[in-house]
């Protein structure tokens, strides 16, 4: 086993510490999971030209940070169960800016934390369902009514996605305005490959591509892979600024616009309809693409979400994508797209070249679901849960926040977003936050450069209005002590106990 | 609805036989899935500006074909089961050559195809497992014995792939002689995915890459997509020509060669263990990449199968592709990569920006499956059958196959390779087949170019020894009728009645 450990020599940490960061970190990160065993003391030692007792100040220190364990006699193995402050004090203790993959990666990974008993660690830093709202026994059910159907297993489904399901999926879609016939309707390993087929079929390397400032996270990781330039368009209460968008095409010729106008995430700001009409007419007049992304559609609390923009789009040139991600369950990994025929077309080649297919079972679950309306009543169950969220949040900020801090009034979705103070000691609140246990996603994470305002993303579908009130209570404490800080000044902090 | 019919005005065919067949199209592939609604005749005939008439005509062609059905104040309907039959008579219709994404999606179709007592269709066409040999009670109660498990459906998985089943893969692996750590595995959706993340990180479009001649059709679909060149190396009987491979090196500077070596797909030629050295050998001194796809290596009849290419190479210069695909079920889709650090961080990365991850219950499921010895217990139980299917394909080979045609003779694997005489007017006995109700794959596909012989590729998988006799008997008289063709002698075929 190598662990591809580099350390420097003369470095700034001594050995151990070096040696021992690195294995968090990998550790921290998946790539060595629970139960894997650790090369002896000898073999590690031997590999980097150290001494074991380098080594074994490094195992120790891993053992009691709670990272590994000994077992006398056989070996050390990674914990089975890593610790989720553990995990938050890792994500601390690392100074590097975040980049989109690795906030993208730390967000999946806090996602997996879901024993919320555990610790008191508390996220609001994950734009998903509450998991103990997600109807595990309803899917379950679905799933395993397919038990006794023949052939569900030995072929390959169909590379648009299982016909079942694409009837069901034509439904979903007139729910939001958007008009589509089965044989229009690919389906997705969620929104992401939606959006990556889209985008490698709209543009290639070099390309201009808007999208709003700031943006979904996983949007910006696309783009970065694939090599395209993104310009980030200011956003309004009503949505992108379309001044700046046709400034935008004028100089940069860019390919498409990605946009989340439903529920915007990270800001939860909903379009307009007359910005959704500007917007589609825009598109037209300019042959600008737009990729809409649905995902947040139906999660609306003040009565019916405005249409889709690809309902006011005459033109036909809008590419949609929704998922079940975030109304039924991530972890399905189901999406859909629907695309003008020669877009479409050209998806259809990419995804015979990219995955061929999803496994059909997942996709003839959902279409049970869909079908008997399981959907349909788990919304009518959660969306109120999250309505009360939301009013809890927004009840908290504004009786906690210090003056200067604003934020946005949600519609629907799972996320608000707060604007602070331009004070450059707020810069890494989020981080002071997951040392008292924590998680909110900075702002810079969904921009295309460094923000020059100071912006926290907080989801609020993860944690009950009690514990949202206290997590807004104590980012508020944080904030404030921050912004009047004395050097060993902690007092206001009294009553909130650091990780460390 | 729209159809998105092209009609031509004068067209070379009467227009209600050119809607029909282009109906007919959407329906073979699935675009208008069983039950959709057909446009009544009235809004097609204005759509498509012709008269009732032929919109009715049209639609009768496809009634009296079986393709759709009418129901009497409600409308004309896409047929709930359509007979396979009537999906290889339009595949034989179809006079295109044949290419490699269109072939792709018809074996696709075809394997889903799994109802083998309809029609007396017969495929030999498809290299996937038995689908009545495919371990569905095991699959299934691995599926249902997660039900219980917490927060599985709620998070979104690992993008490497869920940890318990890379440490199961790991054992997987060093069976085929590839030592690789859990954290040096992804969890890839099928060979497919693994071929297309490793094929975008090593090459760009307009780049030179190396494949066997013939190889898989997926494959070329991949550089196709890619707009990569693929530059074929002939294969002799121990793999593909050194020589060949070192000349193209020379002229074409590839960047990476991709190959089947243990019962390679689409001729079931195993590589020799010397000739995976030398290519590990070739690849360490001209810095060439090799992607190497194992996804039958399991799937050996005749001993122990040689170790994976990766097993040999000290250099680091392989990235190794598996899958249960052919072992356990296609519509699993899960394979792994196991791939040198440098590469396999490109290709985490894009894969951040492809799908993000797979559902973690079929992962969950799979590492049950392998944990608990399912997987080997299967392939005890289907590789004695494939052995004897394979040697009932040799024996009537032998028997049946008149002067001049050849084939290789697999030791794994599901499928052998036939080169017949280069007479032209075999060049299409695989479309006269099909009206036979027999289906195999036509050579070309596999090619780069149009090859200069004839070849067919033929899987034993799906058939009892039985059944594989008389396929081959019926194929043999086909090419013996086709090599003493005269216009309307039909005699040799009495006994076989022609799907038309």
């Amino acid at each position: 086993m190598t662990l591809e450990i580099a350390i420097e020599r003369p470095g700034s940490d001594p050995l151990y510490r070096q040696i021992a960061a690195q294995i968090r970190a990998r550790i921290r990160d998946g790539r060595l999971p629970a139960g894997a065993r650790l090369p002896t003391v000898r073999s590690l030692a031997g590999e980097l030209g150290v001494t074991r007792n380098t080594v074994h100040d490094a195992y120790g220190r891993l053992q009691r940070d709670g990272w590994v364990e000994s077992i006398v006699g056989s070996g050390t193995y990674v914990r089975r169960r890593i610790q989720p402050r553990d995990m938050l004090q890792a994500m601390a203790d690392d100074m590097s800016p975040p980049t989109a993959e690795r906030l993208l990666g730390d967000l999946l990974r806090l996602a997996g934390l879901s024993d919320r008993s555990a610790s008191g660690v508390r996220s609001m830093a994950i734009s998903v369902p509450d998991p103990e709202l997600v109807p595990t026994n309803a899917i379950w059910d679905a799933i395993s009514g397919l038990r006794g159907e023949h052939g569900l297993l030995a072929g390959y489904g169909h590379p648009m996605g299982d016909p079942t399901l694409r009837v069901a999926l034509a439904e979903e879609c007139a729910a939001r305005g958007v008009p589509a016939e089965p044989n229009e309707i690919i389906v997705t390993a969620g929104v992401t490959q939606g959006l990556a087929l889209a985008t490698r079929v709209l543009a290639d390397p070099g390309d201009a591509v808007l999208v709003e400032q700031p943006t979904y996270l996983g949007c910006l990781h696309v783009i970065a892979a694939l090599g395209l330039r993104p310009i980030g368009i200011p956003l309004d209460d009503e949505g992108p600024d379309i001044a700046a968008i046709e400034a935008a095409i004028r100089e940069h010729r860019p390919r498409f616009l990605y946009t989340v106008p439903t529920f915007h995430n990270p800001t939860g700001i909903t379009m307009s309809p007359s910005r959704r009409e500007a917007i589609a007419d825009l598109a037209a007049r300019h042959d600008l693409w737009i990729i809409e992304d649905d995902v947040y559609g139906r999660l609306s609390y003040d009565g019916p979400p405005p249409p889709a923009i690809a309902a006011f789009d005459r033109a036909q040139r809008t590419i949609y994508l929704s998922s079940v991600s975030k109304t039924l369950a991530p972890d399905m990994r189901i999406g859909w797209v629907v695309a003008p025929k020669a877009i479409r077309e050209r998806m259809l080649a990419l995804r015979y070249a990219t995955d061929l297919c999803l496994p059909t079972i997942l996709q003839r679950a959902l279409a049970t679901l869909l079908n008997d309306g399981a959907l349909d009543r788990h919304l009518a169950h959660c969306l109120p849960i999250y309505r009360r969220r939301r009013d809890a949040l927004m009840m908290a900020l504004r009786h906690h926040m210090p003056e200067g801090v604003t934020w946005t009034q949600p519609r629907g979705g799972l996320c608000a977003w707060l604007t602070l103070p331009q004070d450059e000691r707020l810069r890494d609140v989020h981080r002071l936050a997951l040392r008292y246990g924590l998680a909110v996603a900075p702002g810079e994470a969904f921009w295309t450069s460094t923000p020059d305002d100071i912006h926290l993303r907080l989801a609020f579908g993860h944690h009950d209005e009690a514990t949202i009130w206290s997590c807004v209570e104590l980012l508020a404490r944080l904030i404030d002590t921050r912004l009047t800080w004395e050097e060993g000044d902690a007092v206001r902090l009294a009553g909130w106990t650091p990780l460390v």
